[in-house]
């Protein structure tokens, strides 16, 4: 079963990367670029019955290994 | 008007990161997983009358900065 994460910064986290993207964009002519923000997107193929227990295993999965979950969240969506 | 942006790495492009990730998540016992591709997930908010505006304007940004198109693929979402 196909799962997609998307791991973003909480608010509140500084975001360096996010910060030097938007200068970069700023720098190279795009105006009105703001709060641009960067995280991580994961997607994977993963053994199970039904989507209930996918997503309850890739929830698993963000809390032991793929987010940390002091700065970040996640979401998780399964196809 | 806010924008996401997703870049995934082209299929057939190694994602080293990504076999990590699998390596990672079967030696802590999540058996089955399979096709760990990594890539990044980027939200902004961008000024534009309005949302076919915006999306063209991100498009611009994603060829000329935030993804190496040789290698990535881009995918935008126009809130």
């Amino acid at each position: 079963m196909k799962a997609k994460v998307i791991i973003t910064l909480k608010n509140g986290v500084l975001d360096p990367q996010g910060k030097a993207i938007e200068g970069a964009l700023t720098s190279l002519g795009f105006s009105g670029v703001d709060n641009v923000r960067q995280g991580k997107f994961i997607e994977l193929d993963v053994a199970a019955a039904n989507a209930d227990e996918a997503q309850a295993t890739v929830e698993a999965m963000c809390e032991k290994l793929l987010s940390n979950t002091v700065i970040e969240n996640y979401r998780v969506e399964v196809e």
